[in-house]
């Protein structure tokens, strides 16, 4: 009890700055088997960006000075009876709990994205808020329990918890308790695997992850074969990046991408992420593989219709110069090269995202 | 026997001629359990389009004078040993031997289809063939015999056997028995009902639906679900059908396109038959079923990217309204309107497809 004082003390109202980068999924997570505890139906294994590449930066204090939680993002106050935000935000509640605190914190985050990047941010701006709050309170939690609270925030923000090549174990446990994310390989294990995001144009309207994902479990019959179709090929990309080996863990990425996307499409009603410029880019990578006579590089998409593609850094040159013509023609706005990163780290006071009126509040 | 001779007298030389539509999938055949056989793993089912929508006449007559058979398509002479040709051809020799007869023939097909329609012909035309062949071998083979037959040549063939909404039942005896098309509702049952073809510019490569079909049988691992999803969506489509539910049946058409087009993406490589034209017009039909607060009209792409719209005749104002400007961008290059049409009918000796070179080898 002494220890908790103590802690109060030292940690009131100061602030805590952490940054996170989010992840891009090679194995995808599609379906949720617990809505309500985020627990998936298959593991899920991606790799985390680097932070020069991309990366969330959030400063959190708490301070018996402020009434309620503010949040500020990417420089505007968000509202937290907002449905979305209030879920990715619960993760604060679960961590004062934790610590048995009842104090209310500002939190301040931006992304530094390339502008209009369409890089979804939800992942490393929940890991860094997690990884920040965790300093501020006092917790200690490792990575590990870190990882089982950004889940709840948004399931594959759990993977950003973790640098490297990091799996998301599915799990059996009602409770969730085993459903955590851990690194497979650090980022120095295989240092010339890379991934090209290709930023594309859109006009697509926006289907929430979140509810498409329920419809997909709800309405379409054939997603029954997908977990176990899911954890097979998760084994063999594993087994293929262990020894390096780019066709194997390209192929895996692009049929588990394309899996994907065959299950939003056949959801009723059908939900499509991708577009005509991500079907150029996958028919570049297609014709770049062909021309080579072995697969070198692999598509894989997200929730949206940019492209990143995975390849090592031999062929580099060689798919920015196929990426060209489509970058020519505006259907790619442009490019970003990322090795595999580390995860969430804590920044000096010096980075602090808070402004004079947030600092003002605090004291 | 004495009745067999005069039949051959009768037959021999004289030239039959019949007419054949093809048909819009509204629950699609995608997958053989026996590929020798053509046997499917679901029960399909079609619209036969009107004649006078598209159509392919054949031309038949067998004659003791001519060594091989010969066949002109579009008044090219088709090269019999190419394997395609050859599988849909080998009809022919079904029906020889089951009138145990040796005699070669000369075929002579045309399809009148708008120019550039890229609607497949093989269905029409095996269809057409089956059913000239049958009269000028005097046969006496029903509909449901001749099914079977037509099946062997190209699977979906077999349900240009008959107009109206048609089933091909998937069967389940290992020699194909029990696997053959029927009428489930006439031409006339519901008159309202018509499908809008339109066609779209396509650059896509072409996949042959007959190797496309055993790839996703090999490597897909969501097949497994689509033999009972199909099955039921079927037997849904059928009731909607039978009370004139146009949001039923397009409800269930969209599904069934959406699914097999998913299953074709997530095959090993992918299959991608619809190109950004393909979703425009889906886009286009969606916002048409938006504005109108319910389901009015359906999209189904078969193996390529032209899209046939079905509704009914009270919307069809409305959908032409909504496909103009895509017209107007060239990127639906025409429609064409057809309701159910009528199963193959022998046509009488004006309209032999024959010319004087191909009498002249008869005689």
């Amino acid at each position: 009890m002494r220890n908790l004082v103590l802690h109060l003390s030292e940690s009131e109202g100061r602030v805590f700055t952490a940054e996170a980068s989010p992840n891009i999924a090679l194995i995808k997570y599609w379906g949720k088997r617990d809505e309500k505890r985020i627990l998936p139906y298959n593991s899920s294994l991606s790799m985390t960006f680097e932070h020069k590449t991309f990366r969330t930066v959030t400063s959190i204090a708490f301070s018996k000075k402020i009434k309620e939680d503010l949040f500020y993002l990417n420089g505007v106050r968000q509202n937290l009876s907002d449905r979305e935000i209030m879920e990715r935000f619960s993760i604060l509640n679960l961590l004062r709990k934790m610590a048995g605190r009842r104090e209310r914190a500002v939190v301040v985050s931006r992304n530094y994205f390339p502008t209009a990047s369409g890089m979804a941010s939800s992942a490393s701006g929940i890991a860094a808020l997690a990884y920040a709050a965790n300093a501020a309170l006092d917790l200690g939690l490792g990575r590990k329990e870190l990882s089982r609270i950004a889940r709840q925030g948004s399931g594959s923000a759990c993977r950003s918890i973790f640098g490297g090549i990091v799996i998301w174990h599915r799990g059996s446990s009602p409770d969730g308790r085993d459903s955590y994310a851990e690194q497979l390989f650090d980022e120095k294990y295989w240092q010339d695997f890379i991934s090209i995001t290709a930023v594309v144009s859109s006009s697509a309207k926006k289907v929430s992850s979140r509810a498409g994902m329920r419809q997909t479990v709800e309405t379409n019959p054939l997603f029954g074969a997908r977990p176990e179709s899911a954890e097979a090929r998760l084994h063999d990309l594993v087994n293929a990046y262990a020894r390096r080996d780019i066709s194997g863990v390209a192929a895996c990425a692009m049929a588990d991408s394309n899996e994907m996307h065959a299950l939003m499409m056949s959801t009723s009603p059908p939900i499509r992420y991708l577009n005509a410029a991500s079907h150029a880019i996958m028919d570049a990578v297609e014709s770049i593989n062909n021309d080579a006579g072995e697969i070198i590089a692999g598509y894989t998409f997200d929730a949206g219709p940019n492209a990143n593609i995975i390849t090592i850094e031999r062929h580099r040159e060689e798919i920015t110069r196929a990426i060209a013509p489509l970058m020519k023609k505006g259907i790619v706005k442009g490019i970003k090269v990322s090795h595999a990163g580390t995860g969430p780290v804590l920044l000096d006071s010096r980075w602090s995202m808070m402004g004079k009126k947030e600092l003002r509040m605090l004291k």
